[in-house]
């Protein structure tokens, strides 16, 4: 019998609890702060937006946060996800090296987003809450939610950045179909919107202005919340069950990691993978180097500043002290749109500045190099943004080709590309450019970040 | 623990055979004919077209075909496919019955089409053949052999409906990505496009005219061959890896089948999931019901004469006995394109005509209706193709509500509808229609079948 193709976990194995890494941390990460007195917030002011269920685990020191049985057994739909060992890719690298990917795709959305999606949809059922809203892009976090909800019978409205609402329909059409309102924004619907379109009729929207109109919408309704699908404490908690899964799987096949890489936008499907192995490290029971990646035309890690700053572009949000851009920065349209948000994941960003988790910025014509060698061996045609955390698995596996070692490389696929594949068509007729970091952009708009003092 | 919502197997489960079902029956499928002289074919006939590897399937009389070890290791990608037990489906229906679905979205192309896909590129490697043509009409076929040919290191032209190539251009996209060159057909680069092209400049083609020019370009070239994605013998074969896995997965929560639905176009998916039950059924071992069903619009089975006609348009395939609605008559452009087609699998027709299993057609709204009740509640977005079999699960557990009689009901989900949003799109704003059984064209395209004297 042959080294296994894919590491599956029977469902009895799922893991019962996510993992909260902060208490392991040497020091905890700076608490956001209120936009108006710069005081931290505490779990009042984020009550109008989000239930008690989840604003615990916003700020939870205990290490281990059990998943409610209702979440394990949406879960089980695809979960625990399969680890797959890239034999194929390995075998046309030539190399030793040891490649495995966890598998997101399997999702019925399609990537790791239902992971908090789900959780997020319970807490809020639970609590009596009738309805949420969100804001999305390329529509990932979107229909993720929209199927969440369709679980737990809640209502979900979802504000559509205009130019993905127009030129990707079908992600708004997965979410209608699972029962979700889809909005085109800016909208007439929300004063935010509103002002948007008296200055700019034909505006293209962003994801800051989407943002606005969700929060507003879900602030006008005592029965409605507000849903977030990457940057906080719980989201990145949430996510923690791939990391434990991925754990269990290589004990399986008795292999532990040399390096972990994952992409980051707002970082959590490469929190999600790597917080469980960075407990173990941090035990000394292994020693993986880890990798995020970063879309070259969007570095928030590897060049943002670590400061206080908002979380959207109208800044609503607390003030978090992160790796940003500036919370106005408009992001070049790379084809990860995932990729393409100003600031990085407080948590992730301190935890960048301890040392833990080193980052690197890579273009992405190069990404969809490694994704076109990853299609044609190994079959699944990955999403935009996961190509960064391939390209860089490739890169180190062609290194171990000329260095011998048999490194352990694990990465995570957190999503497949089936509603991107205008952006292969874009790569494969030649027509994909790199995007040069935009520098002079970037300055500007730092200078609009405000000065806090710490 | 609760009952499991996936049936997983081990890699070391799947399958090692194929199962043929022609040995166990009462008597074998009438041959099919050269098309000029009325004579059974030999497999020397077939050679220009398929290696004799698959020749000699086609015809095999042994009942167990051995699946190579390097088909096996491609299968690995996503095979074993899961079982679902639609726990969520249940409560919805408030049905006793037990609803299990075989799931083979998994695959990298999104359908069961691999299964066959990836044998054939490589019984047609190993005999030196060095590029596949093939048809292909909203593209799953296409995409299916595109990832095959890319395993294998083979070439692979595609020539898709012009309609399809147009209207959903992301499935050429994939087709690309894994390699594949894609025409859009009625094409100039053969004599039966180029004839069409020149009396119809816009035509939208058609399968018929697509499989003239792909098996044009196979015979125009030694080393190529062509490749047809269902109605063979062989096709059906390889699909059987369906129904050996569903038959362990069952056993392994100690249920048996009393009710199985597929739906059928050509037939191979629904061959592929209950031949292996047949086996069972005819030694005595299990006494399920076997359900295919088929779109209203191209009702082959119900509806169809049992007689010997053309597989193709053009009538430059052998005359096959089978049901048919007349070889060029042109199925209204209903939304499950796969099961557009105006034949029947000769063996499936032959396992009808001995009364081996049961057939209707179901309206398409009907179908989505029961799609969206499933993507609600399961998660998953069925294609169009496996809507059919959905509703017809779907009314008999609902039957089950009200008899109390707890059936096991399995079904095949034959693929995802990630690239058919369209179609979901046009049902959500109430533009589907049903298309009325078109009763007068199939008389006229009957009136054009060959004459052959049994």
């Amino acid at each position: 019998m042959a080294e296994p193709t894919k590491i599956l976990l029977d469902e009895s194995e799922l893991p019962t609890h996510w993992y909260n890494v902060i208490p392991d941390l040497p020091e905890p990460p700076p608490p956001p702060l209120h936009p108006g007195t710069h005081q931290p917030v505490g779990p009042e002011d984020l009550a109008p937006l989000f239930p008690m269920g989840l604003i615990l685990q916003e700020v939870t020191g205990e290490r281990y946060v059990e998943i409610p049985e209702a979440v394990r057994e949406v879960y089980r739909l695809w979960r625990p996800s399969p680890l797959y060992r890239a034999h194929n890719l390995e075998r046309h690298l030539d190399t030793p090296a040891r490649i495995y990917f966890k598998y997101e795709g399997v999702s019925p959305a399609g990537s790791h987003k239902p992971n908090t999606a789900v959780p997020q949809a319970y807490y809020n059922a639970a609590e009596g809450v009738e309805r949420l809203t969100t804001e999305t892009g390329a529509g990932q976090w979107g229909s993720a939610l929209a199927f969440a909800c369709a679980q737990f019978g809640l209502g979900c409205e979802v504000w559509q950045v205009a130019a993905s609402f127009t030129q990707k329909p079908y992600r708004a059409s997965m979410m209608r179909l699972w029962g979700a309102t889809v909005h085109s924004s800016p909208s007439e619907l929300t004063a935010a919107g509103r002002a948007v379109l008296a200055e700019h009729p034909d505006s293209p929207g962003s994801l800051g202005i989407a943002i606005s109109e969700a929060v507003e919408a879900a602030l006008a309704d005592e029965q409605t919340k507000y849903a977030l699908g990457s940057v906080l404490n719980h989201v990145l908690l949430h996510q923690t069950v791939i990391g434990e899964e991925a754990l269990l799987q290589l004990a399986k096949v008795g292999d532990t990691p040399d390096l972990i890489v994952g992409c980051t936008g707002g970082g959590s499907n490469f929190a999600g993978l790597f917080f469980p192995f960075l407990r173990e490290k941090l035990a000394g029971r292994m020693a993986p180097s880890i990798l995020a990646v970063e879309p070259a035309a969007c570095p928030s890690l590897t060049k943002g500043e670590y400061r206080y700053d908002f979380g959207d572009v109208a800044g609503m949000t607390p003030l978090m002290k992160m790796h940003t851009l500036g919370h106005d920065f408009i992001p070049d349209p790379i084809h990860a749109g995932g990729l393409r948000y100003h600031g990085m994941s407080p948590l992730l960003s301190h935890l960048y500045e301890l040392g833990l988790f080193e980052a690197e910025a890579i273009d992405q014509t190069q990404c969809f190099d490694a994704a076109l060698t990853f299609a044609r061996t190994q079959g699944i045609v990955p999403a935009p943004e996961p190509t960064h955390a391939i390209a860089a698995a490739v890169r180190e596996a062609e290194r171990c080709r000329e260095t011998g070692e048999s490194k352990v490389i694990l990465t995570a696929l957190c999503g497949h590309g089936h509603f991107d594949m205008a952006a292969y068509d874009a790569y494969l007729s030649g027509q994909l450019r790199d995007h040069d970091y935009p520098a002079e952009a970037v300055a500007e708009a730092m200078a609009r970040v405000p000065v806090v003092e710490d």
